[in-house]
């Protein structure tokens, strides 16, 4: 959990979300690394542009929550990042961010809040669900997966995935629980968050024993940590544990926590999917 | 649940969320029936922003994903609703509203996808929770209560509230069973899912036995049955299930899945508020 980190200024993950203000808007590039299906990671896309925000002045406070809807296939090369502040109070902004690349075609689309989070009661009703610890859980071989799989480690505790043989006779669990953490470590912050949200392999891909067409088309990350307790946290990797309740008309959920190993809830992600079966 | 529903000009729900095109706008109207602590109940403001967005000319197939982000208190009298088409194709569409009040301040900011859903293989991991039926639940007693409570018909199945004595001496569970439907019997369609997704009652006013200020910051809907699907349900309440897993820093989350009498998981929604204790 507490491996060397590497110099920032090469983590490809930084290399990969990193964006630079130009006439207002912000430029991103698409990282071959980070290839998926069709165009890039969602995840890395989100991650992006909540780095973005983050960098861009006028931010105050921590992500809070965090939306991005995914509207037509990302190309290669750079992309236009056009943030809004939308209402902006002593405590919390609100933000919208687009992603166009060449035109005007809006490609993604983001809302984010942000907050200044003061210290109150604070109450977890339920810890870190039983789980062998991160170095105990052995590494997912990823080899020949989707370029983007390969930029993360994934220690499946429950469900590990057997993609190639037959698909499955009757429908498996949706349930999986993983250690997740990027192929080079690196410190868990809300950028990395954002990314590894998305980060679960489709729940219909677990259910059906199959790869089947698939796309996000909504995803909304909240944060429960802030700069401060994740720093506190100092770990680089998360247990990730995902669900689905309905798979229904070409669309199916997903719930996912992201927990510390000292089993502090970090994160709680939500998307709906397209699927094709 | 199947009571007789009022003609749909007289019906209560119908007349809050209507809004009616102006000048390449939509007017909404704050309704006194649905008052909040401050500014009208957050469902009702949702329901009458996905309303204008079901009911414009452009608007194509059912809707699946909604975010709406509460960013400054609400005032009475009528607000604008400013729609835009982000991306459209073949089987989705995205959308954007913002709400306006007199001036250019945006008051509530919301995404929208819609998607035409087709057949598909089908499969739904649970089933209806375990609860008596909506006629053998006792009506809960909203004498008293905020306006907006009262234009429901809250049967508490679990975690029924006491307000007003004691806060409990130790955290109290954050899961709520409730059978929710309008005062006026009306049936479930996606508007009124977009309202009741905001119905519960915040999950700090369960766990600590008291009220306390709370407000919503961002909230998001998935809607997991088409027209057609909610049509043959046939239905005027839905079963509400919430539950919180942290509170932390002045914010909280809630997770809740509204089912059908049936057993058909209807929408599930998600949102996390400030709260100040």
């Amino acid at each position: 959990m507490h491996a060397k980190v590497q110099d920032g200024a090469a983590d490809p993950f930084d290399f990969a979300t990193r964006v630079t203000p130009e006439n207002g808007r912000w430029i991103g590039h698409v990282s071959d690394d980070y290839r998926a299906f069709v165009g890039p990671f969602g995840g890395v896309t989100a991650a992006t542009m909540l780095r973005a925000l983050l960098d861009h002045p006028e931010r105050a406070g921590d992500p809070l929550a965090f939306t991005v809807n995914f509207c037509a296939p990302i190309g290669t090369g750079p992309f236009d990042l056009d943030l809004r502040l939308i209402k902006a109070n002593r405590s919390s902004q609100h933000w919208s961010v687009e992603l166009t690349q060449g035109n005007d075609d809006v490609l993604a689309f983001a809302t984010a809040v942000f907050a200044l989070r003061r210290s109150t009661w604070s109450h977890q009703p339920a810890g870190l669900p039983d789980t062998p610890s991160y170095e105990q859980t052995p590494v997912f071989g990823s080899a020949g997966a989707a370029p983007w799989i390969r930029q993360f480690e994934f220690r499946f505790v429950e469900s590990t995935p057997k993609f190639g043989g037959a698909p499955h006779d009757a429908p498996a669990s949706a349930h999986t629980k993983v250690w997740i953490g990027n192929r080079v470590p690196r410190k868990i912050d809300a950028v990395s968050l954002a990314a590894i949200a998305d980060a679960f392999f489709a729940r219909i891909f677990h259910v059906r024993g199959e790869i089947v067409p698939f796309g996000t088309m909504s995803m909304t990350t909240y944060f429960h940590a802030d700069a401060a307790d994740l720093a506190a946290e100092d770990s680089t990797a998360v247990l990730g544990v995902a669900d689905a309740k309905i798979f229904h008309k070409s669309y199916a959920d997903q719930t996912g926590e992201l927990w510390s190993a000292g089993g502090r809830l970090l994160a709680s992600t939500h998307q709906i999917a397209y699927f094709k079966v």
